[in-house]
């Protein structure tokens, strides 16, 4: 069973998960499917990996088998695991939990895609569905606190398989870094009476100096403070805290717009390796009038290393006034 | 000049240096010289590095002319830069700090190795005496508050240049996940009277389960709750708040016992790359009672991705009793 601990002096918590450990590696550099095994992802394959949880399908298409246009399955090496109860352990230094929670893995593309800008605005459209319709069905449940929904897309940004695909973790705790955030948006809120990201979307189209995108209901934006080199953010203009909040409105714009900002990303960057991070105000919490979705994307060019692991600070080579710069050129 | 952002909402600081975008890029996978290019780190070519700070040096033998064993220089794509006064810039939203600091590189031996394995333990006394050295010089001028002396070795790793080298970053801010842990280990003190790192070290020893290797004066073990694969932290046995303080003795110890550390790791991964950094007590702080240095020596087997950098927690898919295990096996 996996486990969270958390470090005595930092409080810095840690999923120990060594299951994990037997999971497919991508051989060599670059994308590349490890070499002569067939993709689990692929339809055909549906056997390879567990039982699917939800899919999109064609009507009368038997589950397990092809006929899916996207496919949400349980992580076949869990980070965490379902079963049992909370159980903290604690002495005089360590404390521990048993590694309670969901790991699902969302199959974006029957076709063995391996960059999200290869997929039409309905596919992507029906990506950003199976996410709502995950989120909102783990959210359901009183035990789990947090939810984070990501993609790796490429062997630098931490893929072990190319097959696009983004995968889901529900946890029975709410993250430090996230806790930090919701306090620092409710101090604002509770201060000002405006919540800091309307704010912030209000101040960057004004200015529009790290401005990449806008539409009727979102904005892409390199924030002030990069951690990475071409770092975007994607809001919705209007207050929403939540992602799975979005109508099928939302959704069909929200896709257009995302899609069109990985074409700029791929076209400005040839392609590169990135981390996409849907942050979403967390389940049971009254957090509705602070807190304010957004997706974070996050290019994995240069690599964090000593420095940043050490001081817990980042180095960024490119001003986002830069970077917004040449995104919004690289519009098609 | 670059510059010190931070995040409004999380409250996460930056280094935006854009001269580094002008650093050379490793070729291709694993650890290779950039191509066609000679090494800016060997002896006669001094002249591709700006003039050396600091040298171990034969007597007699010239500044930035062969004849050296260890040889410190200015970064020559600096993440900070020491000219000017800090000069702080703040709106309704944003703050940034011009980026005034120092970014020097230890080049750590005159042979062009790529694996600090390579060097014999002379070799290795003589990096750490550059270290001390360097870190005394600096702590001494009352401008900075903050050192941060890391290793980034193989590509994976965040290494540009392959030849073995340290840097040394010196700051006029302390970061947040410092100041965290200072403000962490006061408590402790203050609640027990005890050095918390001091109180590890014992119950380390007498578990044993994650110890991996120890002498008269040193310790190495595996944490608790760690965030790499493999990673294992060196103290002091006895209580020193900060590195610079270790003797010519303590430095000769170390090592040997570093070194012993670096061929098991070696030994037992395959020469992995990874990370070190040296925490030290911070210049101009009373912390002398509470704190205790440390190197922690972070392998990067597999890599942060989106659930990290969302979350701000870490997976780790190797258990810490199972990594001291290995380790421990692994000895000559």
């Amino acid at each position: 069973m996996p486990e969270f601990r958390w470090d005595p002096i930092t409080g810095r918590s840690v999923i120990i998960a060594a299951g994990r450990s037997k999971r497919p590696r991508l051989h060599g550099a670059g994308n590349g499917q490890a070499r002569g095994e067939p993709c689990p992802f692929c339809p055909g394959n549906e056997a390879l990996t567990p039982p699917e949880i939800w899919a999109l399908r064609e009507h009368h298409s038997a589950a397990d088998k092809p006929g899916w246009t996207v496919r949400v399955v349980p992580n076949k090496y869990p980070a965490l695991e379902d079963h049992g109860a909370l159980t903290v352990k604690r002495d005089s230094f360590y404390e521990s939990l048993n590694g309670l929670g969901i790991h699902e893995v969302i199959i974006e593309s029957p076709d063995h895609e391996i960059n999200m800008g290869a997929l039409n605005i309905d596919q992507c459209a029906d990506i950003l569905r199976a996410y709502r319709a995950r989120m909102r069905a783990v959210g359901d449940d009183p035990r789990w606190r947090y939810l984070l929904l990501y993609k790796n897309q490429g062997e630098r940004a931490g893929a072990t398989l190319e097959h696009v695909h983004s995968q889901l973790i529900v946890l029975p705790i709410v993250p430090q870094s996230a806790a930090d955030e919701l306090t620092s948006a409710k101090k604002h809120y509770d201060s000002t009476g405006h919540c800091i990201f309307c704010e912030i979307v209000q101040r960057e189209v004004e200015r529009g100096e790290r401005l990449v995108s806008q539409s009727d209901k979102f904005i892409a934006f390199c924030p002030f403070a990069p951690r990475f080199s071409y770092e975007a953010w994607i809001l919705p203009k209007n207050h929403v805290a939540a992602f799975e909040q979005s109508t099928d409105e939302d959704i069909a714009a929200l896709a257009q717009f995302v899609r069109d900002f990985i074409s700029r990303l791929n076209r400005a960057l040839d392609r590169p390796p990135f981390n996409y991070v849907i942050y979403s105000k967390p389940p049971h919490q009254s957090t509705t009038r602070y807190y304010h979705w957004r997706i974070e994307i996050l290019p994995q060019i240069a690599r964090a290393a000593g420095f940043e692991w050490g001081s817990g600070m980042y180095m960024n080579s490119v001003a986002p006034e830069e970077a917004a710069r040449l995104l919004r050129d690289a519009a098609l």
